[in-house]
């Protein structure tokens, strides 16, 4: 190998500033999913932008993939390296909040602010950030952007990308680009800010965010409500909405789910309940029953067997701990979990709600459905070992099924996770061919090289006329 | 000229789906502006997707200039013809409502459709478009997502790219996109729908777009804020949104304006007062009365007057009639009518208008002051007669001064209205080599003839190392 553009990349960061031992690189062959990647060759922990554009200047130069990294929290294969050479880009020591402007709502982080850390920052002067992942204690600022980020919140808030006003980008080349602004409208030239969102670290390196905030809401409520049928759950959920009520989460648990997260720490949710719908509504105090009421209604009606509303903060942070931890429990759970993110307009959750169960049947496999129902994100996860190949042939097959029954219901392959790796093979039959020419198009104007997280997100093979 | 592929265009769109005579081409030279572009060839209007297409096939092969129209609202001249050879594609007949979706909350529209039609449209089915600008009576949904509008609302709800969930656009070969869908979370690849909003029509043709609606707020109230200082007015605009507190529309209007709107129909506001404030607030009935109350007591705090709320929806009109003929007012009372659009953060809005002023009185200008104060997004309009060589002069003075103002307090040349090429000579002030570059960058690819609305947004002249 030549050495001689790591020892410039080392004494770009200095002494205590990266990692070149297969022990501290293996890490980086691995995010949260089962996939293992390319162990990397080196693994780079810049203080600062202009380190993070020194680094481009001599990958593009040498012609080098580079890899940046948050938390390593995606379940895609987003940021895993397929090349054996790659250059980890780990943002972890840039993770200064440097600005919250509560006069103007906004924040200004680096791009390895832990969200969880902005979350509560913004809330000890009165305001909000929105987006939510369950990964939000570990996972950073800048990989929620590269991947568009949701949580349950998303059925009311919207994803990371409504929240985006600015951004601060490392391009290929080392080219330092800024774009946006405070300004909540702005209609000037295109919207670059907003183009690296969910792109998933092939356009460019994330170092700094300018987010929108909004005022805290006064109140929130969260309740429970219980169904002796996941069919009927999912239909209550599309007719929360269809009655044009939106609630800022509409969470739901099957059976299976709630009986792993109960090994884990007890629900208190019956045993033999189907599935359980979380449902929380925020807003001014005085009209959080009157919702939560017609929420109720409309849950009884659809089958519901009770409800219940807890009664204090400390009763539905409860509830919320068990959603959070469904990831960790299945892991915990199983040699492997692999994990779906397809999303269908909200009336078409229950259709594919069925044919998840239908199909996880038809291949005899061991799932879970666990969604943010309020806006149709559905997180199907098969518990499996991928070391048995006639259950590995199995799980693949029921995943591609899902995929392709979540596209024919006019979804989409992810609603928050990205597409990585994991479900690249079905971007052409969401997309078309003439949609992945012009991703393919913007790639490779700014990414020339083709340095920048290679091989992700779609499949050039499946492009033919670009 | 080179007739045959004129005639190949006729025969896409058949005998009564073009203009080719001087005088009705003639309109298509001038916008809502003062400017005056180039005579087109031909006016096309066509009536589906695959005859836009067929059009831009033949365009491509012929590299000659396309600049779609909506309806000729825009007022930075941004789909005036720069070159004497362009054809017009002309979307008013591309008006249909193809679907409105109450269950899953979208809309799917043709790019003609009026702003107004859709907006009644859903609200007779109890859900809400929110994007209102002034010109909604006439403007298009099309045209709407080429530059971004806003509007009064927008200081609550966003501009139009906050409702864009897909597009059908055609490209500048003739290859028809179809990205996105009614999914309210997306993270699958590049968000294309997101990135071609606000493009002014040089990436593509928008022919169709899937919209986000949002329920109906239950209730709304308007109330207007007399200042006898305009200072004062605009300061009060900051401390409200400082509080916390994010009403529907924060509008700003000045004497001067005020007079003017009097003129053509009495408002009713004292004479000697040198600025009012209309502000709305929406959402359930019984939390608007307390939510006025806090803005009157900032408002009351900040040097008000007087405040008054309008007693029923009918006064309440009346108030907005007033703010939304503004821009009619301005073009009859004047020979010209230049309109800056300067957004800034929104705690520099109170400097901002002290600074405009400022600029007005050093360069002797007639000038008005209306802003969308809520959101940082000021309209300063100077009403001139620009046949004086010497007013001509200061004008453009003034405005460049204006423009730069707004950019230094980190701030946009625009927060609705597009770019155009009134505002093109300042972009890279605002926005700095790399950022043109980029944008420069994705033109090219993807419209690699320079075929689409040339010569607007951005001088390329301006961009040095792309």
């Amino acid at each position: 190998m030549d050495v001689q553009y790591l020892d410039k990349l080392k004494e770009i960061v200095g002494e205590d500033g990266y990692f070149e031992e297969y022990e501290d690189l293996l890490c980086y062959s691995y995010d949260a999913t089962y996939l293992k990647g390319k162990v990397p060759s080196i693994a780079l922990y810049p203080t600062s932008t202009e380190q993070v554009s020194e680094i481009m200047k001599i990958a593009y130069e040498e012609a080098i993939p580079v890899i940046a990294r948050g938390a390593g929290t995606n379940i895609a294969g987003s940021f895993i390296p397929l090349d054996r050479n790659a250059i980890i880009v780990d943002l972890k020591r840039m993770n200064k909040i440097i600005e919250i402007d509560a006069e103007n709502l906004t924040a200004t982080v680096e791009a390895g602010v832990v969200t969880l850390d902005l979350m509560t920052a913004v809330e000890k002067v009165g305001l909000f950030y929105p987006p939510d992942p369950s990964s939000q204690k570990v996972s950073t600022i800048g990989g929620n952007v590269a991947v568009n980020a949701g949580g349950p919140r998303g059925a009311k808030y919207g994803n990371t990308l409504a929240y985006v006003l600015g951004l601060e980008v490392v391009l290929a080349d080392g080219r330092i680009l800024n774009t946006g602004s405070k300004c909540i409208k702005q209609s000037s030239g295109y919207n670059l800010a907003k183009l690296f969102v969910g792109t998933e670290g092939t356009l460019g390196i994330i170092t700094k965010a300018i987010l929108k905030l909004i005022p805290k809401p006064e109140s929130k409520k969260t309740m429970v409500a219980i169904f002796d049928k996941l069919l009927d759950a999912s239909q209550a959920v599309s007719n929360v909405i269809a009655k044009g009520i939106v609630p800022t989460t509409l969470e739901l648990m099957d059976d299976k789910m709630i009986a792993l997260v109960d090994q884990f720490k007890p629900t208190g949710f019956p045993k033999d309940a189907e599935a359980v719908l979380i449902i929380e509504v925020d807003g001014p105090a005085s009209i959080l029953d009157g919702q939560l009421e017609e929420i109720k209604q409309i849950c009884m009606e659809t089958g519901a067997r009770a409800t219940k509303i807890a009664k204090d903060a400390e009763e539905a942070e409860k509830i919320w701990e068990g959603r959070r931890s469904s990831y960790g429990v299945f892991t915990r759970a199983s040699q492997n979990v692999l994990t779906e993110d397809i999303t269908v307009p909200r009336t078409k959750f229950p259709v594919l709600v069925k044919k998840i169960k239908e199909i996880g049947e038809k291949y005899n496999v061991n799932l879970c459905v666990v969604a943010h129902a309020g806006d149709g994100n559905t997180h199907p996860a098969i518990l499996a070992d991928l070391r048995d190949e006639g259950e590995k042939e199995r799980v693949e097959k029921a995943l591609e099924e899902m995929a392709l029954e979540g596209i024919r219901l006019g979804g989409t392959l992810s609603g928050e996770h990205g597409i990585g790796v994991v479900k690249k093979d079905f971007m052409l039959a969401e997309h078309g061919e003439v949609s992945l020419a012009v991703m393919e198009s913007i790639k490779n104007v700014l990414d020339p090289k083709g340095i920048l997280n290679p091989g992700k997100v779609w499949n050039k093979s499946d492009i033919t006329n670009s």
